[in-house]
């Protein structure tokens, strides 16, 4: 089975998906209406909707009750992209440009609430409570993340505890969601439902730390943004944080002056790239990114073996060979 | 009884909300913790959650379920106040410098989505579905409220219909579902809801009328505000929409010139109050919020006379008597 298709066991589900995203991104807002359909149309890997609707048919369900919540971590997910690309002054996403470069910042930041809470008021349709719950919580854990990034933005002294710390709750949570919701999905399966949190938290790990990496080798034109971007932000991960202690004093000051400079005028991209080659910052990444892979094939074990577990046992692979 | 004293029944439940309030700001993430507390020692005038609980002990309910929501509706009134200022760009609010404005747009933002969610969180707490989707309902039509604003920002033909749609969206139905929530608490009492709901939302539509007539009447030191701070915004309320079909052109036209120049170059702020004032646009005003204020007492009629419904009679006229 190749990579790429581990979405085909799920593919009516996601397009059903799909039109509940778009249905609900309506209004009788004029501004809404507009916006809520150029963001409809921009796609996107929907990367959480597909673990939750194969984590469902892992566990025999077969209704509508998925492709709702599928359908809402998608929305939920959207919600803080919209915020986070009003607060990294983003101008573009996924190669289109943001909504904040073309509405402004003030009606983007309602937007996002209003998105946010369709999400939360079409999953209560359901009456489940504890879905409920389980999103609320995913969604307190991004917001501090990034709250975290934007209080140590430019700080060249960040952790790897802090790193790992931030992109656990900024990412692996909503996965880890994802994929253990249809646990809580009557009858509720507690077991399977910690199996299944493992699971996307390992999942949610390591697609961020590829994320992260991506920023190292990815094209503009594939990633719909510039490279080494985090860093221009003031942002430090894991391919540079690695590479700390294992370089010059004065090679390290160059990657603190693009912290400092928010921009590449005292050292070029191309060196700081270099550096995080040549000092094994790039492999390190790639080691863990693996590890998390490992240990979220693992959390399926108990999982009986069959298409649908394959599916979900190749994500992690699809993961790390993504190249946008 | 005294206006003010209309709290005196729920004193000791107001307390508690305040203790729950105060207790959820709190985060193991340093800057929420900081804002969060400042937010607390913030104070405010309270009154959703004394409504709310008002209506409890109207509903004969005495438990803890009621004083957690009293906390939830403040704790969203004040995630949508912190995403309202970073939007107007207000540098004060209750006479103490806004959080965007100690801590710039982007943590206010994230700070504001975190407050929202821990508020749902909350509430999510004694498992009642009814009352998750009342408190969503509500949020997306103040979000609605906020955005069909913003739209309109600087527009001199706003109509009374637009305005008071707007109104009705920002502000009445959060007092609505605030008064409507203690019919939801088990055993359901649907008529009562009805009641209460009809209530709150006259009610908030007073509120608003009185809180836009403020803008030309209050001091800066008692509403923590410059007066005329919504022309200054570009945002036309009722007591000038009022006297545009009253008034001579020319006359019209300085008003048109502060939703242009978002200031007071060419007019000055006097002759905009006296032209609300003698074309009979603050009369008109105060007379529609009276309207609502009777609306509100009439919705009382079918429960039970006694001290609580005195008390919920009496607060139309607290809020129209209020001056910051």
């Amino acid at each position: 089975m190749d990579a790429a298709r581990f979405l085909d066991l799920v593919a009516g589900k996601l397009a059903a998906t799909e039109a509940i995203f778009q249905r609900h991104l309506a209004s009788d807002v004029p501004f809404i209406a507009e916006a809520g359909s150029y963001l409809a149309a921009g796609g996107g890997k929907r990367m959480r909707p597909a673990l939750l609707l194969l984590a469902s048919r892992l566990l025999g369900h077969d209704g509508e009750e998925e492709i709702t919540y599928a359908a809402v971590v998608e929305l939920l997910h959207n919600a803080t992209l919209i915020h986070d690309d009003v607060i990294d002054h983003a101008d573009l996403r996924r190669g289109r440009r943001t909504l904040n470069e073309l509405w402004g910042n003030s009606k983007t930041v309602l937007l996002g609430d209003w998105v946010y809470s369709t999400a939360m008021r079409l999953a209560l349709g359901h009456d489940n409570v504890a879905v409920i719950k389980r999103l609320c919580d995913a969604t307190l854990r991004m917001t501090e993340g990034e709250l975290l990034t934007l209080q140590r933005l430019g700080s060249p002294d960040l952790t790897r505890e802090q790193y790992l710390d931030v992109i656990d709750r900024k990412t692996a949570h909503l996965f880890a969601a994802a994929c253990g919701i249809p646990a809580l999905i009557a009858p509720a399966q507690p077991a399977a439902g910690v199996a299944l949190e493992r699971y996307g938290r390992a999942l949610g790990n390591c697609f961020q730390l590829v994320d992260d990496l991506l920023d190292f080798s990815g094209e503009r034109q594939e990633l719909g943004k510039p490279v080494l971007a985090d860093l221009k932000e003031g942002k430090l991960t894991l391919p540079l944080i690695a590479v700390r202690d294992r370089v010059s004093r004065e090679r390290w000051q160059e990657v603190e002056w693009v912290l400092v400079d928010r921009e590449f005028r005292r050292v070029e991209a191309a060196r700081i790239l270099a550096l995080a080659e040549s000092a094994g910052g790039l492999e390190e990444t790639v080691r863990l990114a693996r590890r998390f892979a490992v240990e979220a094939r693992e959390a399926l074990a108990g999982f009986p073996a069959g298409p649908v577990r394959d599916a979900l046992e190749l994500a992690p692979e699809f993961v790390l060979s993504r190249r946008s």
